[in-house]
């Protein structure tokens, strides 16, 4: 089952669930991939940036992976970005083994002029293998790399393999207009684009165009309503369930304190055991604890998913 | 009538009001004024980044600044970052002749260590005078400067003339705390802290110690509600009014389109006439100025003055 | 006399020569002035990075540019690199009035994509005007752009009016050789292509296709020797003199201390009669001091204008 | 036999040799190591930024040092640096219990404030374990973290297992000033201090204060002769000698071009089979190798062994 341009619906950024000791928490994968499920995604990432990646080493990056294709009865697309390609190859040749659908391929933030960002990606995909699908990860405001949509272009028609974006530009509303405008005037082939940023812009995200949502934020049955009342015109309850979560939404858009919040939620939910972090670990005060209590007590009369 | 530590309530940060054909729109000043005060605003800010300020030349930035002193009859803060101290020096003592409360400065992008930054504004009060209030523009995302708590507290401890931090970390719920437990520790002397970043943690941040907003959300009546409703203790009162504006505040927080969102808000309020940037100019399209007339409609239901 | 691509030789970066008390020192500029002249220069560049610009208010900017133009006999640049583009125009076309040959733009460090970088210099030139013969400056190293070969390209034929390329890349060698390659197969019209670095590489920089030099190293008449010896096919005596030159070239290289060290010497030869820096200024250790001193006792073993 | 901070001489940053297909030559490492012993090194350092590190999956990095600790009599120190310290751990540790001497430790390009690069180091020993020594990076051109002589004294107090600073800062020599100075007024502990920049200042920074180099020029016995006539007091003796190198110094200081042009001369010498790096490579055009060829022999007229 690999990943092909066809692909819609919300995939989930996942965490990696940590016991507080800093060990992996493999009995949480299973509980979060089953949350993740029943919440209505239609595929799952895992190791992004808010996936603490960098934090594990390569045995355990891909002991996770396994058991999440494992668990998972939807499309695993792995993050298999990397200072260099020797680790880059290993990790996405492993995984695609273990029966992921696809990877995930950030730039490193180095990266300035257009055709430095397009042969980065040849080299990447001449390093795995031009028979693994691939997503371009477009975040500048972490990366601090940016892409024009003339560039995304180029690496979409340089590399057959590449099906879809990641879309985390910010704003980046016109760059999936213009995207979608290359596909409309036949110079740009069928790509499937999800939307990042903590989903802050989805609400109209979807109205430019995009498939749907690839982003962490702690109520993906939420980003899955949104989704498929947008996908079905219903525009006004699309929004309105939008609203009543964007207040949250945007507290977990806060870089740092951001996964702190995502994975406090997430065990309140039951998704995950603990919301132990893996050091360096952003903390949550318990002033910030409470006002993310005083937020999912003020979402609960809106959506009662918020009430505990 | 200086800026002192006392200040309180809303600055909005102006913007600079243009003719289609780029030449200031000295009538528009006058417009934008009244409205501000009309709005409960308790001061202004001007020539702030986004008041377009580095378009402007020498002349006509003093021009602006003499204009909005003589009308306004609360106090305005002129901002006078500049690439150096000379352009600086001039511009804050003309317009504190001209009867300015108070300079901000911000600093240049390429400041790195804490005593560059410290050093930076040491040199910044040498050359403007140590008389001229000044305020700290502490905005990280746009000018990739990083100051601690710890390097505001040198900056206020060793600066006497230093009464105001313009509050735009991000995340920066904490550092409002941290600034307040110096303060209670004995550590640092007052200090007005006024927020910005759009308006966009408005709520919380009041409730950490804020003593107000100093940013250009194009709904500045809301902010100084907010202000109010906060300060008089009136919890869900101020975070029902904060939640009906965030889609448009959220939408407005764009970098780019952000200031082309709010000239054209600005303009239907009749704040000003035009809604037009000097060259180089972010521009609307027209999808995104539908957006944004639906923003406005959804928000009218919650609060009639989005009604146009 | 206007500048156009068949300017050669070399272009000092002159500074800016101050007196102890921070004032612009006008004595200094004349004798300057002369000292370039007698040392072989066949034009000035003024108020570039070097020359401590941003220091400068706008209307020293403009009677340093009307002194050294009027003493002159030799094409004169201004670099008007600016903030903005009211500030950058002002001053292109003021200094244009006083017979400047043309002006000198670098890229705001902002810049990130190929687009961006086009279409900034497009606004420039729409600014300032047409008719004003300019200069691209490519310095990554300070600035942070990148400009390719391509990018340059674009920029050249895009508009008419730029006849120059500050070369300042690093490195840059392959960079000189992939223009020459564009001209050479009709791509691009003919640039002069000066360099920079303090001359670090203007050895191989000749042997590549310079033009010339356009740097503040405070020997020119040893810069005007390599030039020359260069263009005659010399080439071994070009490197004998370069490569005596090198310790001190090396030195004056460091970021900071270079001018320092440039003003140093310049004053020891008597060009300036004071190396003050207007403030924040980098000063000479009394440890590097005697390391220049030094520098220049072992210099002065192969070339004389060292003996002091 | 661990580092401590007696370390003195020549560390030479050894870069990893490849055969043309990419593959570790693993024969070449053997000849590598006897040919830096011969040339006088007092220490080894690999897996550095010049060694390619990045490009080498976590079983070749671990590979390459137990046969380089194997073969060497002298020092080890390995390069650890990883975007994780899950990574960075199990490297330090495998290759200390292989015979490694030491591990050095860059700070990632994201760190700003001091204190997030005094507890980045903090985190870094707190994961290797207190018992290796460690070896501070501080490479701000490349790295882009500034750490002021303040800052290294912090992480050297805190941090008992650091017992040296591969300092590369540009300009240093003044921070070597300061570091020495620090001690000598009793604020810091003893320290090793090696120099990189590719001995750009090795004459001056051994008169500076450093113990030696630690870089990857291609003639690590002039650095060894640089040093040994500086610590003998033979200045003019060592100036000549580094100027002699001087041109070529310079041509391999060029960043990309600068390990193609050291592996070049690497191979010339007998020190290495191939001059092949790993993909991305960066290459040398026939213009370039032709002009390192005339550096070559310009320099065998002072110095025999460039003569080929």
């Amino acid at each position: 089952m690999k990943l092909d341009h066809t692909a819609r619906g919300v995939f989930p950024i996942a965490p990696t669930p940590f016991l507080p000791d800093g060990a992996v928490d493999t009995k949480s994968i299973d509980t979060m991939c089953d949350f993740y499920f029943s919440a209505g995604a239609t595929g799952l990432t895992i190791l992004g940036i808010m996936g603490e990646a960098p934090k594990l080493d390569a045995d355990e990056a891909l002991a996770i992976s396994r058991q999440v294709i494992g668990r998972c009865e939807i499309p695993v697309i792995v993050g298999v970005s990397a200072p260099g390609f020797a680790a880059m190859r290993n990790l996405a040749r492993a995984v695609m083994d273990a029966g992921a659908a696809g990877v995930m391929i950030a730039p490193p933030p180095s990266l300035r002029t257009d055709d430095q960002i397009v042969t980065y990606y040849h080299n990447a995909i001449e390093a795995i293998g031009g028979e693994i699908p691939f997503v371009i990860q477009d975040y500048p405001l972490t990366l601090s790399v940016i892409m024009t949509p003339a560039v995304i272009r180029r690496i979409v028609m340089d590399l057959p393999s590449c099906v879809m974006l990641k879309h985390e530009d910010w704003p980046g509303l016109e760059k999936i207009s213009a995207l979608r405008a290359f596909q409309r005037e036949g110079s740009l082939r069928p790509l499937s684009i999800l939307t990042g940023n903590g989903g802050l812009f989805l609400d109209f995200e979807m109205e430019r165009g995009a498939d749907g949502a690839m982003t962490g934020y702690c109520f993906p049955d939420m980003l899955a309503d949104v989704v498929r009342l947008s996908n079905d015109g219903k525009r006004d309850e699309a929004h309105d369930l939008f609203d009543a979560h964007l207040p949250l939404i945007r507290y977990e858009q806060q870089q740092g304190v951001g996964l702190a919040t995502r994975k406090y939620v997430l065990q309140k939910r039951g998704a995950i055991a603990h919301d132990a972090q893996r050091a360096p670990a952003g903390k949550l005060t318990e002033t910030a604890r409470a006002e993310i209590d005083f937020l999912l007590r003020r979402l609960a009369k809106h959506d009662p998913r918020a009430h505990f």
